[in-house]
This record gives structure tokens, sequence and C-alpha cells, in this order.
């Protein structure tokens, strides 16, 4: 059967398992202390234009984004989210689970309205500079998502203005890049990788949605801030076999395969997304990234189903349903060819 | 001078420190095992019309709801308060601290909107039930305030119609009663302990600010729940000399005392509140308890300040302001009065 | 009936209660922005000769361990205790549910060992400096108490030798003093207050068995600490009436009434003592303070128990069972001559 | 260079990676909703005997000591271990980090001492029904490692014992198996997975070290126990690609692959002792699975550090250090034929 449920349904790029299988009974030393993974550490700090930067090889998304915030937060302080932002909701309560508040901001399409941030930041600050702060979770990080959970871009001046507000109001800013290739890749995307290297405190590239079996290296950005290895043992982040994930950062980092492979997403999707508009669906919003959010008649649904793998998000209205379709680098032409001919 | 700023700012009900001064060279068993902590949950039981409650007597609010949540929730589990609720906005992260999300829900003069929380809990079940819970927070919680923080009160109907939601999404129920005896005197009031006693899962009586020095009575009415004493001791929560708690719990539930004294307070703002309607000002929300949310002229402030402690609570429009009077047990005739001539 | 099984049975010294009376009605500006809570913070830091030390009033022992700890812990860090002491056993794991692991000394009458201390952290050094820290809890704070569970004291010598371990290991010094006026009123005691302040980073003075209906104060000695407000809002530990930890602290440090009842305490005890050694009891350890441990036949201790309480230690071989006995600053002669004849 | 470091420093039994090039382009659902996890799941249950066990793959050690004690252990509970137990050393304070106490128990090479904690145990009952458990961190879980960190194993007997003791002091009995297979497989073992999987409360059979990338497969066996998918997702532990825990257990638990190779790590280990002994070395306990701890000359360590990767473990005399070598699945004859002619 087709899938479009995800993008994380299939392997790593086969030249990951070509070289995990070349070294596979060598023998190497463990928790990140491997030549793979100095590496990958090196390719992405070049990568990224940041020769110093702080590198970390994670497993997974919850796990990052639970170990990054609890490096950055106290006890008393809180991370500002999208309302509808991986951590907010889809985490199962991991950030509060390690103690820290999320702090829901309104959005639109998932994306942070920024007027409506920058209003809400000005409030707080009024009222708790009266009653006093240490009633108050006081916010320190603003987490984005990029691309959002909705496939959504910020644009580069937007990114701008999220960096002032931080800088304004003495938040870290945190992007969370699980999808981080797909936004990059994007047609529409006026933001680089060195862009965000410079605007952001903290961010991850995704491997596991984006090539790799699992892993999300993390990159601190500013220098006065660090991830305890501590911590990330303390969590059980701390993979035995590091090497596993410094031999997928670098050969993902190799040859520009990881934006390689990531376009072929976004091609793909946008394809999907044409054939749909021509064929009159109506879009739920405007994505341009490899996650594709289509109103679909409920009656074409069971038939839909039997056929294609797809995700359900909401309800449109009464006869319609928002479904989406996720592309990933492993998505061929075939597939969507096949795909569109069932729509 | 003047000052209506909070309804903490006396000391405890005079029979209260006549009672310690009688003891208190006595010697008594700590921690909750003297004869005046038996004294007072025995009352305050018969009173609840709850003859096997479990009741904790603790020292504030803050400790109370972080160690009654702590009790009632599993890790993945969360909290539903209204934005406005103390849990979500005064307690610096308390909650999220010991590890549980609070869920906002929208609310309208302080009370939680019944319909949107009704659609909220089926909006969850809906995607939950279909993607799978274990990537949620599970609400598991109804935490409500009664008074609410900006002194409105839930009406029978409305306790009932929570009641059922709770018991359709298997929620308990939690009531805080910081200021109960100022919601239970109000003459709007349609509620009884006794109703609160068989609607609610767990709640508490507050003594700080009726009538006590410090202390919160803990009433947990539903059989299947608990709350272990340990995980009093070590939040920090169980008094070394308990019976401080007993005395004056116990003194406050004889001779009906915590409800006469109460009854002051609400007479007191109820009465400022008629004089400021007469004198023409706009009463920002209507209040049948002992805080009192005014519309003020900007250009008043400054002089009125000087005479009078108030709370500011937010910008009304670019020319007034909110301001919060509140009363208390010990506010005496003369004292509002003398309010009343200011303004 | 007698008793003498803890310090914490009786209330406050009644300069206490009389001026909570006097006040009682007057209307105080909470969570210890009152002129009484100013003033006592005064007194403490003078009687401490630190003019500039940040002085914080809470309510209990568990409470206050638990805030100081967690403020100066980080995650991966953990804090050494006696074997025997309070934050070990006496908690409920207090310490460990706010995330920190408490590391065990061995002990000899309550005190830690030092050649033992010094060689465990010796050994730890050699250890993580090999295999490297980051899978280690890092032992980062000292903590001890003054008097000791045991009613033992260091000697001025040996807090000069803890402290030298401590800045050798950069480990902060923590003073658990809730008996501390009974250790500085020892007539063996060398120490003095002025010398805690100097040689501990952090440490608290005692009210709740001292004199006090309850209270701890905090004093930060070491200017590069502090203990965050919100996080004392946070754990519950924000007294609303904060001016009721402010009244108490402030009598007690007038006049020197802290250490003058304090001495009473160590009288009575050391005249206990006394008697009984001279009665041929064997004392189960040589405490100069205000609990005296002995051993007693077991078969004396039923009729013993219906004349007076005691707290029942351990047993001390087949026949015999090590009991406590102690004193407080409002024991009297009359009390102790009772008890001497009881024996 | 040869290295008998640790026996994680391979990567996976080739049939497993065999199996993962095989699927790595199909489209399977994440989360372990895939045929792998059921059909390893399946496997793993009917190899120990027990149809209706709960099976969880999770990725890593320390994260599943954490997940499994976090799902075990209500706040004010503990988990009793190994003074030199991997929760209580070697985890960074994983244990603590999420609020549980770790309990240590006097061991000899590397196995608590029975008679021990069961005086311990014992103790701490007769203290706690007398003073009350609130003040106490309650035991709840008997952890063990098997083999443990020296190496040794637990006789049936022994574990018998331990069972009994569980059962008298109702605690439950977790069996940390992160090297099972090494300790299954030994000549002198007299245990049968069927043995653990009847004797334990949860146990957990290691991939990571025993064949797999990575992996550990947790067999909850008491049937009132479970562990929430929701705690593991909030923990960062929920594989997006599940698949990859399920390919791997599932080849493991084919054909008795697990335990065939596990043995051949015994044999070469025993096979090293054996040539160590011949040749005249102490070694520093008689361990009879894949980690051998010899006692070296000072004088010997540089040169043979040269030409060996090993583990230091610890000074013996002013003369001597115990050093540790371990085999794996992928040790060869080879190797350890070469290692014996640097000895």
């Amino acid at each position: 059967m087709l899938k479009f449920s995800c993008d994380y349904m299939e392997g790593a790029h086969p030249a990951i398992l070509k070289r995990l299988g070349e070294i596979n009974l060598d023998k190497n030393d463990g928790y990140g202390y491997d030549p793979y993974t100095q590496m990958a550490r090196e390719k992405i700090r070049k990568a990224c234009g940041l020769p110093d930067a702080e590198v970390h090889l994670l497993v997974g998304g919850t796990q990052t984004n639970t170990i990054v915030l609890d490096a950055l937060l106290r006890h008393n302080e809180g991370v500002m989210a999208a309302q509808t932002g991986h951590i907010n909701v889809h985490e199962a309560g991991a950030i509060e689970a390690c103690g820290h508040k999320v702090m829901p901001v309104a959005t639109s399409n998932g994306k942070i309205l920024i007027p409506e941030l920058a209003h809400h930041l000005a409030e707080l600050k009024a009222e708790y500079d009266v009653i006093g702060w240490e009633h108050y979770v006081v916010p320190r990080v603003l987490y984005i998502s990029f691309p959002t959970e909705l496939g959504s871009l910020y644009t580069l001046d937007e990114l701008l203005q999220l960096r002032a507000l931080c800088d304004q109001y003495h938040l870290y800013l945190f992007l969370d890049g699980a999808r981080l290739g797909y936004g990059l890749m994007s047609p529409t995307c006026d933001i680089t990788l060195h862009d965000i290297a410079r605007l952001c405190d903290v961010f991850y590239i995704g491997g596991t949605k984006v090539g790799a079996l699992f892993g999300e290296a993390v990159v601190v950005t500013n220098p006065s801030v660090t991830i305890p290895r501590a911590l990330i043992k303390q969590r059980g982040a701390m993979l035995a076999k590091g090497w596993l994930l410094g031999v997928q950062f670098d050969t993902l980092f190799t040859d520009n395969t990881y934006f390689d492979i990531a376009r072929n997403a976004v091609s793909q999707a946008l394809r999907l997304r044409d054939a749909l508009v021509r064929k009159g669906y109506r879009m739920y919003l405007d994505s341009p990234t490899n996650q594709q959010f289509v109103v679909v008649p409920n009656a074409q649904l069971p038939q839909l189903a039997q056929e294609v793998g797809f995700d359900t998000i909401s309800a449109y209205d009464d006869q319609h349903t928002v479904i989406r379709f996720c592309t990933s680098w492993a998505t061929t032409t075939a597939q969507v060819d096949q795909l569109m001919a069932l729509l």
C-alpha cells in the first residue's frame, strides 16, 4: 500500500547503512569519543559557519527538546512556544515533567503571531515589574520549529523580529529543526543555515526525518550556553555506541547529502500540491515544505484510506476533513504519481 | 494609612490568639498528633457532612495546591484550570516544578467557560482516541477556585455541570477554597459547604485569608483518593508544631466562627461596591464577594495611592485603570466609611 | 505527664506571643515586605557580623533544607551528608524528590568522620578524573548539622578542616542549625556564631526548636550564592503573612533572647546527664547539648513509659535500649527534678 | 590496536545489519507499531515462558533503569541497590533526578550481601513501625544486576532468597540484565531465563552489549505492574523508527542467536582467565562471565597500555592495579590469543 502518513517511515540513506556495515566489527570507543563523531561535529560546525560551536548528537526529538530546555531553564523559568508547538502538545508533557512550564502563544498556520507575542511579553513585563517576578514563571526561552508542525516557514524578516524580541526580553531563541532540511530546501525559504546559526542560541538539525535511522544534531551557537554532558547521560540520552550517530551525521554532511536528499522531499510534496490544486482540492494552508494539508470530502475518505496511508488532522466542516500527506527524502516520483492517480 | 490591598494583612481572630496563649507552655505531640488537630478534623468533617473524610491541615495555598495535585496526578497527567487560575499564573510554576502540566481553559470574569471546556474535552478525546493517548498530557483534574481570582462565584447549576463533565471525562474535581468563606457567605451564593463536599473530590477551606494566622484545611471527600502524609512531609509541609493548625481550625469551626467572620468581609465589600456604583464608578465585573474591582480614572490614582493601599490590576483603557479593593474578616465599618469618603 | 520526647512540644517564648497579640489587627504587607522582617534580618546580620548577608525566613526545617539545596545544586550534583544526617534519613526523601542525590558519609556519634570524608573525596576525584565526570553525581555541597542529630558538636578545629576540604574539592558548606542555639550555648562549644558565618556558605538558625512557634532563618554568607525568592514561592515556602516570621526572629534576636533561652535547655540537659551518670546509667554517647541518650534496662521501660514521654532510639543489646530525653528552652528545673526522681 | 576495554565497542551481529538493509526503504509505522516489534515481543515472551508479559523495547540502559523505576516507585519510595550498582554510581544521578532515592546495600564482589540486606530491612521496619513511615523513604524495589558490575553471578538459591525477602517486605524485584546473555551462558550459572522470568517482577534483556546496535528489552512479568507508554514517550525513549529495535530483537531471538553469540564472549573470557592464572596473575575476583578483573604490577602498565585497550578499575596496593578486560559476542579467538601473548 502507498504510505504518506509521515516522514519517518523509511530507514536511512543507503550510504549510511553501507558505512555502518563497513565498520561494523571495528572497535570504537563509546559515548561519542569515536572519530566519526568528531568528524561529524567538524562538518556540522563548518556547515554552520561556527568553528567553535558545541555540537551534541542525540537520538530523538522529544529527548532533545527536553535536554536543551532543561539546560537552558532554571526552576522558575518557562519556555514560550506556539500553541500548536510540538513541546506543547505532542510530547506527553515531557517539558513539564522536568519541571518547566510551557507558555503557549497564539499562532496562525503553526507560526507564532509576532505582534501577539510582542504584546504578551510587554504585558507580562508590565505586570511582573509591579507585583514582583517572584510569583511568576519567567519566560526565558522562545521555542520555534522550522518548519513548523504545519509545514509553514518563518521568513528571514520574521526570524529577525523574533530575535529582536528575544534580545529585548532576555530570552534564548531555540529552534527545533526536526525537519530542518525540508525547510531550508523549500523554494520559498529565504533563510540559510548560516542565518539560523547566527540568530538562534541553540538549534538542532533533524536526522530522524531527513535521511538518518535516528539522530538529532544539537548546535549551541551562543558561547555562554553549554549543555552539560552529565545531563545528557542522566536523561538516558548518551548513546553507548555513539559512533552510530557520528557515522550518520558524518555521511549526511558529506557532499551536501543532507540538503540534496531533503530537496527531493520538498519537490515531490510541491508536485503533489500543484496536482491537488489543479484537481480542485482546497489546501488547508499554503505549506511550502514536505507536509501538505488538504481538505477532502468525508465521502471520499473510506476508499482513500484503503489505498493510501495518510494522517487525519481535524474536521474541516461537517462534510470535509483535513488530512496530511507527508513526503520524505526517500519518496519516489512513482509513489507520488500513484498517489495523484488516486485523488 | 488605610489598606485594602489584600485579605491577608491582619493576624488571626482574637479567639485564636487567646487559645494559643493559654496552651503555649503545654507539651503537645508534633506533626498533627495532638488533640486540637483531632478536634479540628472532627468539626470540619461534621461541617461538611462527611464523617469519614480525610482532613489535612497545611500551612499555605501554593503548598496545598502542589501537594494535592501531586497526589492526584500521575506523570503524564495534567490539570485543567482557568487561564486566570492561581496555579496557572501566580505560583511561580509550582505545579510544573513537580512535573505536571497546567492546561489552561478560557474564562470569563475568572470563571471557566463551561461550553468551551466541554468542547475542549470533547476535542481532546476525539484526537487522542485516534492518535493514541501516549503522545499527550491526559487531563485528570479540573481545578476551580471558589470564589475565583476575580471574586466571582459558580452557581450550583454550574458546579453540577462541571461535576458532570468530570464524570464524563474521568477527571477529579479539585476546588481551591483559599477564600471559601467569602464565597459561601455571599448573599448571591446558592451553594453550601455540603454541596461542595458532595460534588468535589478534594477541596480546601482557606484559613490564611479567613481568620487564621495561616492554614488551609484539605478535605478529601472521594474515599478512593488519599494524600499520603509522606508526600506532605517530603514537600516540607508537615508543620512540626501541628497543633498550631489544630487550634486555629478548631477555633474557627466552633460556634460557626469561620462563617460569621467571613460574612463581615462580604458585607463590607458589598457596602463599598454599592457606594462606588452610587458615585458613578464603573465596576470592572460584578463581584458578589470580598474583592471589588473598580475602574478608576488614571488622573485620580496618584492622590488615591497616597491615602489608601489597593491592588493595581490592569489598564482598562488609555485613561482608566482597574484596581482592586479587598476586605477581610477584620475590616471595620469605620475603615470602609473612610475609604468611601476618599472616592 | 512529664514529656521529654523532643524539643518542639511547646509554643513560643511569651514575648513573641505578646508582640503578635499587639500587632494582630495592624495591616501588614505580605510575603516578607513588612517592617518586622526587615528588622529581624538586620539583627540577624548584625549577630552574624555580616552586614550584607542575604537572609530568608522560612517556616520549617525540611522545607529549608530542600530549598537551600535546590538552590545550590545543579542537576547532576549531589550533597554529601552524614549517614545519620536528617536529610539522609528523616525527610522522606525530600532532597531526592527535588532531583538531587544525598551521598552518605561514615559517621561517629553523628559527626562526619573527617579522615573518611577526605579519603572518599580523594577517591572520587581520582576515579572521575580518569573515567570522566559525566557518568557520576558530582558532590557539590557538604551538609552538616550543628548540633548533630545525636547532640554532638564539631569543634572549631574540625569545622576548619571541613572548610578546607570544601575549598579543596569545590564544595559549598551548608550547616543545618535547626538546634543552633543548643549547640552554641553548650559549655564545651568552642565555635561562635561569627565562626559559623565565616566558615559556611549557607547556614540556618533554627527557631522552631528554640523559642519560636516555627521558623528557620537562612543566612547566605557567600556573596556569590543566592536563593531565588521565586524558588521559595514555588516550593510553597513563602508565608503569606511573612511578618509572623519577622516578629518571631526580631524578638529572638533582641536582647540576646535566642541565646539566653537556649542556654537554659543545655543547662537542664547537662544537669540531667550528671544525675544519670551519678545514678550509674551508661550514656550512649557524650552529648554536650540538649539531647541526652541513655542506656536503660528493658525491664525498666514499661514503668518509665507510663510516667514520662521519651524517644526510643534503638536496641543497645538484648537487655538494654537506648532512649533519648530532650530538653527545650521552656524546660523547667522542676520538670527535670521530677524526671530525675523517676530514674 | 587490540581493544578489550568494554563490551560495546562493535556494532551489531551481521544478521541484524543484513535485515536492516533489506527493509531499509520499506515504509513502516513508527513508535513500535510495526510487525517486527510484534514478532520480537512474541519471541521474547516465548523464550521467557510468559505468553502475556508486557514487553517494551527501549534504547539504552540508563534510560531503561530510569523508566522502569519511575513506573514502579511512588514519590516517597526508594530502590535498594548494591553499593556498587550501576544506578548508584554510574548514571550521573538519573534515578534521583526523577525523584527517587537509591538506598545502597553492602556488597561483596558486586553482589548484595543477603544477610546484611535482611538485617537492614528488618531494622528499617522495626524503626519505621515505631516512628511512623511518613518520615522515611520506603524501600519498594530491590534492584540487582545479573551479571553484576563486577561480572559475578547470583546463584539460583540466592535469587530465591532475594525473592523471599522481596515478598516479606513488599518489594518489587527488578533485574538489570544489560549483560544478561553473558550471565546465562556462563558454565557456572544455575539460573535460566525462565527462573528470572518467574522470580523477578520486571527485568530486561540487554541488547546493546550482546549483539545489537542498541536496545534493551524490558519484560514486565508481574501482571499487576505496567509501564505506561506515555512515560516512555515523555522520557524521550519512544524511538520514532521503533522497527529498528523490533528487527534487532527479532533477529537475536531467532534460532537462539542471542544465547549462542553470548556464549562466545564467555568462552573467550574464561580462556583468557585460565591463561592469566596459569601465568601467575592474581585475579581480583573470580568472575565466571565476560568481564575479567586482574591484578597487574604497576610497572607493567605503561607498556601494556600501548598495546591493548583495557579499563583501569582501582589501585590494588602500592605496586599493583586492578584492570579489567572485557570480551564481547564479537571477540575472536585470534584477538584473545594476541592478548595472551602480551601478558
